[in-house]
């Protein structure tokens, strides 16, 4: 349940950090599909429950919560005070009527990147706001730089990630498929504490490993092979993220010397990290390690970003690699630089790693 | 992987479906976010991967996939036959140029209910479409009716969850949590074959089952409860939803009576479901039904629809009440009547019901 020791106060610190970024907006309205808008637990905190078509509306202040009967109790049990609970009694008419009543004639800030237009064309034409500005920009922004409440979330789930990496290895055994290993996985991390993965877990086995994306399917564990498993944990509705690359009962030199360079290439990353450094120029040099590594044998052969910022949402709205990001104090990244071939196999080493003042933390 | 049997013919004719639906329109855009467009899997297949950003653009009769090279072998590996998978390479600046080869100057049907505001802008200021049309209930149209492949699918992740709804009542004994039960229930269908559950699973104790949202938590088990449990599969990228609630070791005259108030309204509107039966008026004869049984004791306890349309989405398209749905021969629909009682619990069964030319087939 919802954590509730720091009162609304979190609620407050957040609009007033999104509401400081965006002009000319009188209220935010989010408004949930059959997905949850990742901002709508990022303002309500709300841990159980669906609230599909569920809509917050927030001032600097104050939030209103339009949901149906369905979910009205459970929204009660677990509101941050100063949230202002409303169930729609009778269909749709008297939802406009509630929506309109707090939004008609007002400047609507809402999240365009992720509310599709039908329900952005709703705002104006049934609910008559007087304009739409996208907060996306803002939400995402504030989101950024997680507080105390939200790295102890993402400290927790990575706990169980870790554990869960380290309790896995019990079930290595020949003959074992990716997907009997995959539902393992998600079972101990639920047992430790998970309401779930925070993405299908990723298992490969030997040349599957070389395909970054690889869904685990009947392929079966022999020996000698990699066996990388890429997962994360959502606990309290904040996700870790994790990669570890194993060697199954013997490892080749040519599999020991991969895992080495992306070994080295993530700590020389890590040590890299700190407030105000620019994550593009991180993972070029990353990129420029493994390119040149063992006399250019595995030139090409980073072929994604060196990692990306973690919280509600996995990829939680910057990234190292591809765009400038200055690291602030604050930020969860994770950092995963990896080697893949295709037809032998590959490698991946993922940590998720917390800007301090100080420099970071490797949670 | 994907069944291949059928050749590109089931994607021909999924494309007919749509267009034919479809006024002024020259290519249809799906473009997923972190999220896939569920009309992604509609129009590829594609089991495996994750295709995030990925965007498939179609004609009445050729498909292309534009894709990172993250993911290029893994839709090569599962492409229906005249799919032409591209893959972008230096950035952003390409993936355009590919995009508005295809696009530029055409009258673009995108998925306005799905596609985030910023990319729809995109369409036009970014890759030069003429104009673009909401196809969102063109698709769902198409996607209401099945196929046999899609009906095989949802047959066999339906098996999985109604066989793991008899394997998981070995777990039931005092003092287990929801978590625990939620767990395990997931575990179970993941060993039986699930890629993952179709939803976060439900499971409710005692009173919690008067929340038909409720997310499993602490709570402990005790005798006399019920054990709501409401789950699904995903199988091959096609959902089941089941709900079961039993009595744990012994039922009071109280929980006996509800579940067969809630048995009786589900059977007798099973028995109603059949080709040109309007949806809406097998709702309202469950709600009489519910409302009146036992002198009016549960008057009001019924609040949710009758049930939903399932398929590549656990609420796939169409709903068993507030709307006008005209059953037909293809539809697959969840059957799902409840009774809620705050501060005692509630009972809801749950089946998935095919509309077939002669009448009906309970999965």
């Amino acid at each position: 349940m919802h954590d509730r020791m720091v009162g609304s106060d979190w609620q407050r610190a957040r609009l007033g950090k999104i509401f400081k970024n965006l002009k000319g907006v009188d209220v935010i309205y989010i408004r949930n599909t059959q997905v949850q808008d990742p901002n709508f637990l990022y303002l309500t905190g709300f841990t159980s429950g669906l609230f599909e078509g569920t809509k917050l509306i927030a001032t600097r202040k104050k939030t209103w919560l339009i949901t149906s009967p369905l979910e009205y109790e459970t929204a009660l049990a677990q509101r941050p005070e100063g949230m202002k609970v409303i169930q729609y009694g009778g269909g749709a008419k008297s939802e406009k009527m509630l929506v309109s009543r707090l939004i008609r004639g007002k400047r609507v800030g809402a999240n365009l990147s992720f509310l599709p237009f039908t329900y952005l064309k709703s705002i104006k034409e049934e609910f008559g706001a007087r304009g739409v500005v996208d907060i996306s920009n803002a939400m995402l922004g504030a989101r950024l730089i997680k507080d105390e409440s939200e790295i102890g979330k993402i400290r927790k789930a990575v706990k169980v990630t870790k554990r869960a990496m380290i309790e896995i290895q019990k079930y290595f055994k020949e003959g074992i498929t990716e997907l009997e290993l995959a539902a393992r996985f998600d079972f101990i991390q639920m047992s430790l504490g998970a309401s779930g993965p925070s993405f299908k877990t990723i298992v490969c086995f030997g040349k599957n490993a070389a395909f970054p994306h690889h869904s685990p399917d009947n392929t079966r564990l022999k020996r000698g092979q990699f066996v990388l498993i890429d997962a994360g944990a959502v606990v309290d509705g904040y996700c870790s993220d994790i990669t570890r690359t194993f060697m199954f009962k013997g490892a080749s030199e040519r599999q020991k010397e991969m895992f080495e360079v992306v070994k080295e290439a993530q700590l020389r990353a890590i040590a890299e990290m700190a407030p105000d450094k620019d994550g593009n120029q991180i993972y070029k040099n990353a990129k420029d390690f493994i390119d040149n590594a063992k006399g250019g044998k595995y030139m090409g052969r980073f072929i994604h970003s060196l990692g990306h910022s973690l919280g509600i949402e996995v990829h939680d709205g910057a990234r190292l690699g591809g765009e400038r990001t200055i690291l602030a104090s604050g930020m969860v990244m994770t950092v995963e630089p990896g080697i893949y071939v295709n037809g032998f196999g590959g490698v991946r080493i993922e940590d998720d790693v917390l800007i301090t003042r100080r420099g970071i933390e490797i949670l």
